[in-house]
């Protein structure tokens, strides 16, 4: 049975508006923050959401700040119409889909002699798809310590964009209760310390991977993978899975089993960005054995295709 | 008439609790964000809040993130029943003063092999007083451009500090209106930078600057002035008020400004940090002739007294 439609807000002043009157009636509010071309990996962020809430919300925005020059999204793949089919799939539906234009146009023109906008001081040369665009925005937000790391290094304005539009987001939205995917282990773990640093009155709740039935992490970019591309890169979430089995059963150095996902991924026609294991919280590499809670991170490209998966190890 | 006793709120929770409450009654939350041992210049924020706003909340908190360990977050003077006692001397009083005892302790370990802390990573060696109390906290808010020049200059901690518990107060106390005095100029722009760019629902409102019957600025910093380096201070007022008045009666060229200030205040037995007149909006600096609204700031020293003061002109 199909949901009724979602209300489209496009504005921030009227999201915001819809959210504060829904907080005075007693109503818990989900959010689930999104870039759009939706997949079963966000719907069940959304159904995730509704058991914690009484109104769920759902962005759909690509976020300029977070794409380097360099990267997609010229290409970032977008179906809205799509999207809203495939939300009023999900039993209960969504109250409300978030929706705007750009947030970054604050309706003034930007008065900045030395370049029109931030010139991303605080990371050196970091520079995103937003400066080009001249709004003058310069206030980031960076989680200085868990940004560094894995996909920070090869992406170094990615994090910096995505604490900056989830804390916009945040404050437009005024959530309880906010869902992200554990697929962006480091995002989810980035978010988290975002709202303890910052005092956001949110709760963060991460939704467990979801996985084709080929075992290939969901993600809007497999959009672009060819066919081929796209079995080669199930050596990702193979690799993944046995090493997952081999650490939990007692094959606990980290090298070892770092070198044999690396292998399995480039054997297979992969071109590997990291394969690291790191604990859990801190994010930082095991390097040897395996002692505590860890989650094994893998980046790798196939063709033009970047994709990031992860394995949750106990100890 | 003195007002009622203010309530007073320690808990992040119980703050927040108690501006939902408000809101949904409909009131407007004005908020004086301080660092106690209040002047006039407080009072007269508090005042101002009263205009714009059903219920005033006003915080105490000294922010150990704004200060460098060479700095005096030590002997940042303190008086907290005097406060008390003159925010209930202002016409109408406060509604709430929000006191919490640490804004840094998340009530975590905190688990960093890396360090006790974030590195301050984004200015390459910035440190504050928070770093070394090892909280875990890593999160920063900076404002890229804007807190660069003046007093980014010699306090590289400061407006990254000042932007980061503007940022946590307000997603505790979540009020309709805030109030910064004009003396900090560029902490003031700053803030409403950092507003406009992440959104938060907060207007911002500057107060001029309330001066002692001598001109100097009010500051709590001036308690510590000798008797006889607050006479030479008023080298600095003095100096402004001079440097106005030429301006606005013709005398636009910048260096001669300056010149003039630095060596009066040099004179008197001061040490200059800086003198710059900087575009009003981007506090760019103005090197040549003044053709547009600019704002006057200084930054000296008077023994181991740092003062700031600024003038405004109009063009």
């Amino acid at each position: 049975m199909a949901a009724n439609d979602p209300r489209v807000i496009t504005d921030k002043e009227e999201m915001r508006r819809w959210s504060r009157a829904m907080r005075c009636q007693g109503k818990l509010i989900g959010f689930v923050p999104t870039m759009g071309y939706l997949h079963r990996g966000h719907l069940a962020l959304v159904e995730e959401a509704r058991k914690h809430s009484d109104v769920v919300v759902v962005s759909i925005y690509v976020n300029p700040g977070q794409f380097s020059p360099t990267e997609d999204l010229a290409t970032y793949p977008s179906d809205f119409q799509g999207d809203i089919l495939k939300l009023k799939s999900v039993p209960g539906g969504v109250d409300v889909v978030f929706h705007p234009q750009n947030l970054y146009d604050y309706g003034i023109k930007a008065k900045c002699g030395r370049g029109v906008n931030g010139n991303g001081s605080g990371a050196g040369s970091a520079v995103s798809c937003l400066e080009a665009k001249g709004f003058g925005h310069e206030t980031w937000v960076r989680v200085e310590r868990l940004e560094k790391g894995m996909c920070g290094k090869s992406r170094p304005v990615f994090f910096r964009g995505v604490a900056t539009i989830v804390s916009k987001l945040f404050n437009i939205v005024e959530p309880d209760v906010a869902l992200f995917g554990k697929k962006d282990y480091q995002q989810w773990r980035i978010i988290q310390q975002m709202v303890r640093d910052l005092d956001f009155p949110i709760r963060i709740i991460g939704s467990e991977i979801v996985r084709d039935s080929d075992g290939l992490a969901m993600s809007s970019r497999n959009v672009h993978l060819s066919p081929e591309d796209r079995q080669k890169a199930l050596s990702i979430s193979q690799s993944l899975s046995k090493a997952k089995i081999a650490a939990e059963t007692g094959q606990v150095d980290s090298k070892s089993l770092r070198d044999a996902v690396i292998q399995e991924i480039t054997e297979s026609g992969g071109k590997v960005d990291y394969a690291e294991i790191v604990d859990q919280e801190s994010l930082e590499a095991v390097e040897e054995d395996i002692t505590s809670p860890v989650v094994f991170c893998v980046a790798a490209w196939f063709g033009k295709v970047r994709l990031i998966d992860n394995a949750e190890i106990s100890h």
